[in-house]
């Protein structure tokens, strides 16, 4: 299968995933409706974290995939159990703003923390398996280069997993948990992979062809 | 990334928004099914200014995007908040469908109001970056043509700040911005940006091609 | 802009708004699972036959638009009020199914016959459309063999207007206008537009190329 | 009709109703957010075994579709009731995902495996016209080649009948027929169609190109 039909489907599901956010957004309770607004506000923060997470995942998901020309079976086996864990965002991202501010937080954080773990290792997952596999699929860095950028790449992992324990501390620790996965998201959006796409294409250079 | 890949995954989060709007259509209530229909106006004003908003900003996002042939990591960006606002339109529009004719229309539509004024900040973000980074990016039509009709494009968004200002009038205030709302999706229609895409496609003339 | 792009859009909305339909599947009650499963099949019926008619007014627009090789403003905006349409799809759909066996068919069919006569408008607006301005949009046939379609495929708009008035009977009114709905679906798969995509594609034939 | 646009719809559809499966995870009940997590595990199994069955029934889809290089009317009306199945996926899993540990366990794998079957039989009808069909839609491989398939292809229609029937028994029968399910996901996984974009895609070749 040609990268293009996997990265369509795989763009399709990230851009469904992302809209379906809007789904944590829901005024339930009692009072005027500005008052429900006003108290929604760990709606608002779990709707930004995640539209944020998920944007960025698939800006580096197609970095990923724009190092190979084709995949192979075991590539798109690695991508749809990565998916998997995408599609289910909106679920945690509901329990966080609903329950943000009361006696199941940490259940709440701890949930989503999980889940950023899972695609955490998918996404080290697929990338390890492209380093692996390059040639075969017609990667066209050198192995080395793609290496290298596994450490910083997988050392969101760690950073996941710390702020999923920070979530089992007392308030504010489950709210400090949920601007710590905001940050990481924003973190991966300068320190990504190289792409070949990339080349040319910083402030200040004139790229070469699309 | 070359803008195909940025538009795709635009187009699919414009698409999805605008279908999920379907959600704001939902009978609750109590007497016949025939008299909820006919009480649920609102909800079929709410529906159709959005639609129309979300339908015309997907035109306008296409023709920013035909005037460059690449996009780099910071237009990503600013692209990704922009989509952000856009995804969150069913959250207000279905605020607006419930409380339009009770205590809460001020509320609902000063939200709505604040939703659009953060998507038209988005989109004079987008314009201008195109505008300023235009050679860099490929762009086709020369600086000058894009930077004169910043004024026509951004003069949208002070249109938007005096209905959301008037939705803070009793009734029919909220309904009056409201219908402000929908037309001013309207005024975007006729008045649109530069599109080399668009050459010669205007009634009477035969296009060069597509 | 190119057919291709007002096509993906359109196929984007058409996809999701066919896929929405599951949510009008949902027992609600009491009673065995079993029970209501067997009682929710207005649920199904009213599945079956929106399924239908979306999928068959899928191909039907990507028949229209094959006949142009370019579109202009005014097609988007006639194709985006058809879209408005077929998005609402959903929301009748969810009325006949709730509804379609208690006092409230009536109401729930009307709406349902209102909105497929709005859409028929809006093919018909289309289909007029790319008749009259063909050449100016690349049509690759003869204007003429264009116009002769225009009576068989508008008259489907006369069979919707009657099946929602059966809809105002007594039961089985309703239920018999649904069936219609249904049958004109079937109806519209079988009496279709010219399309030079088509040629050389009906059984027995071998095709020239994609 | 190019295969491209088939594919484009159907990968929507797969890809939307893929995604609608996060509306299965949804806390209810009473106690603290930790005990419904813990005791809402029927959801989860529900969710991955359809999340696995409807992204392998993507690959597959492909597969099947690589084979021709255009679609006639016939198939298009086959590819639509097959994804009439696909797309009510979201439903039984959302009873599976209710009422695994409850009384209506049957009824609800029950309709989960009928809709399994009423699937594979698409499946089934759709690759069947492919080899008949298949010289004049422009497969590339002969039609022995094809045809040696449907026995292992079909075959999986006749287990998910037998799982079905395992639903009937007693508890755990319910819970053993899901997981059946998910073990026929995996089955497809590795036992799939010949396809000519496959070749040279195994692990240990070299591909040919995308």
């Amino acid at each position: 299968m040609s990268t293009g039909r996997a990265e369509a489907f795989s763009d399709g599901v990230f851009a469904i995933a992302i809209t379906l956010l809007v789904l944590s957004l829901k005024l339930s309770g009692t009072g005027s409706v500005k008052d429900q607004l006003l108290a929604a506000w760990p709606q608002y923060l779990a709707y930004v974290v995640s539209f944020l997470t998920i944007g960025i995942m698939w800006m580096n998901h197609h970095t990923i995939l724009a190092n190979v020309q084709r995949v192979d079976r075991p590539l798109l086996v690695i991508n749809l159990l990565l998916l998997m864990g995408v599609v289910v965002i909106p679920f945690p991202t509901i329990l966080v703003a609903q329950h943000l501010t009361d006696q199941g937080a940490t259940a709440a954080v701890v949930t989503y923390g999980l889940v950023m773990i899972a695609i955490s290792l998918g996404f080290a997952g697929l990338w390890i398996y492209v380093v692996t596999r390059g040639p075969a699929l017609g990667a066209t860095l050198p192995p080395e280069a793609l290496r290298q950028s596994i450490p910083g790449f997988t050392g969101g992992l760690i950073a996941y997993v710390l702020a999923t324990l920070i979530a089992f501390f007392p308030p504010p620790g489950p709210s400090a948990a949920v601007i710590i996965f905001g940050l990481l998201a924003v973190y991966y959006l300068f320190e990504h992979l190289p792409s070949p796409a990339d080349d040319g294409l910083r402030p200040g250079d004139v790229g070469t062809g699309p």
